[in-house]
């Protein structure tokens, strides 16, 4: 197999797990109040790739731990991802109509159900981690640990406090502190902390769990680096949203503040950090290896 | 002392170890991104009641436990509930302009810093939830526990579910099944939970943790049958906020429903199951007693 087929048959495998987890995991579509759970299922099944949650199953594997206890926190992640997307979508922040080629969850639903629904994703995602049921393996104290981690990466300190301060800069005379303040907690802290908790639940050891959350912090820049790229020069069909729209916006992005060349080998350099950061597993880290790869070549 | 002297020294006592503990645990006003955490601040310092947390607190007291150790969750709950309100007031959904007499959050900081410090509130109260350095004496495995509940309480089948039906029954033919689902969701749910929190975490036993409960459950509803009346019947000075809107904007409430007199005989009956609830407790759950009766004497 080529190093393509090899890795999209690893993301579909991977992928496949996630999505019949959150399926086990959501009420169905007409529990009551169903308007609700509708615009939740819609925005969550609606193609996403799974990174967050597929990377936190790959620390696990790495470190040579069962993925399936991980399945919980993993799909946690992806609720996470979601919420934030319904809510960066909204007209009062990125006024954005289309995502993953289908109208935006306020375009269907409306407003006021789409902040609801991101509520009920974000308060989901804290709900399905503290059901110890679902992993009875899990020492409670260290369930608490990757809870509260996730939370600091997820909250002011981290994904809100980016999205905060790039919807503040739109329009205004961008320097890379800032770009770099807002692709580090909009993107990247999420995407280590999917790597870190996927290494603890699984057991890994303090070197371990550093280096896994170091590949994560390369790779989620280089990811953020990789979408203001797309915003540029990527194909509008096979991205399912918008191209140009930073630009348009005056949004603060890599590609305006110091060229596409530029940020084309800032991309490259953090994969190659990223790869150099889980060096230590060896073979192990394959499937990590061709997914720092992936981020930066994706094409959607 | 006179009843009403005693219950208030009661409140103002517990809500300043609230307010305390909230100041300890947020971040100041000059923390990046200040936009962000002067949002968060302003309105969880706007004069709220801390009813929830009181009564977390009260629960504690009433089955002996440590109080101090249930602050952190306590607080939490406040933040679950300041995020609620800054999401409700806003324009697509209750489009509220005051608020405890101050403009409301989006009046004040916009739209999308309003939505991002809501967001940022229910984060960190998870996260605070999951700080088991704050609270080294409570059993990891019982704060998942809380944790679980608190969230289902706040989530799609509580709080944001009950908020997501009022919202799309404006305007509409209500009946009572409705009415009660929103009450239920929309308000008991979240302050039963803060009954339920605090007798878990102080190590009550399953009689006094389902008594605790069924009082949240019952003041919860009498609470929100309460603050029906006032919009119907109060003074806007004394609530800080515009009274008759429930009526302008069609929404379902108790004195539309069932008329003023039925209301008020409800919202006693519910105060008097209440009491009746703690009534195990005997002298240790005078205040919660007090509660009960000032939740539906309350001017604001």
């Amino acid at each position: 197999m080529t190093f393509d087929a090899k890795l999209d048959g690893y993301l579909k495998d991977k992928k496949k797990l996630v999505d019949q987890a959150l399926e086990a995991y959501l009420p169905a579509e007409n529990v009551y109040p169903s308007a609700l759970i509708q615009a939740v299922r819609y925005s969550l099944f609606a193609g996403g790739k799974r990174i967050r949650p597929v990377l936190c199953l790959a620390a696990a594997e790495t470190v040579g731990g069962d993925i399936k206890t991980t399945l919980p926190v993993a799909c946690a992640l992806e609720m996470i991802h979601t919420y934030s997307l319904i809510h960066d979508d909204l007209p009062a922040m990125d006024n954005d109509d289309v995502r993953r080629g289908k109208p935006t969850n306020h375009k269907v639903f409306g407003e006021a159900v789409a902040i609801l629904a991101g509520d009920a994703l974000l308060t989901e995602a804290f709900h399905l981690m503290a059901r110890t049921d679902l992993m009875p393996e899990i020492d409670p104290a260290k369930l608490l640990v990757v809870v509260r981690d996730i939370a600091q990466a997820a909250g002011y300190d981290g994904m809100v406090g980016g999205q905060t301060v790039d919807i503040l800069s739109e329009g205004r005379q961008g320097d890379p502190d800032t770009l770099n303040y807002i692709h580090y907690h909009k993107t990247a802290a999420l995407i280590a902390v999917s790597l870190k908790s996927g290494a603890l639940l699984a057991g890994a050891n303090t070197v371990e769990v550093n280096a896994l959350e170091a590949y994560g912090h390369h790779i989620g820049l280089a990811f953020q680096i990789a979408d203001d790229l797309l915003n540029v020069e990527g194909n509008k069909e096979l991205l399912g949203k918008n191209t140009g729209s930073d630009r348009e916006r005056g949004k603060l992005a890599y590609p305006a503040l110091v060229g596409v060349e530029v940020s084309r080998q800032k991309a490259f350099e953090l994969t190659q950090a990223a790869i150099e950061d889980v060096a230590l597993f060896e073979e192990r880290a394959l499937p990590l290896r061709w997914i720092a790869e992936y981020v930066v070549e994706r094409s959607s």
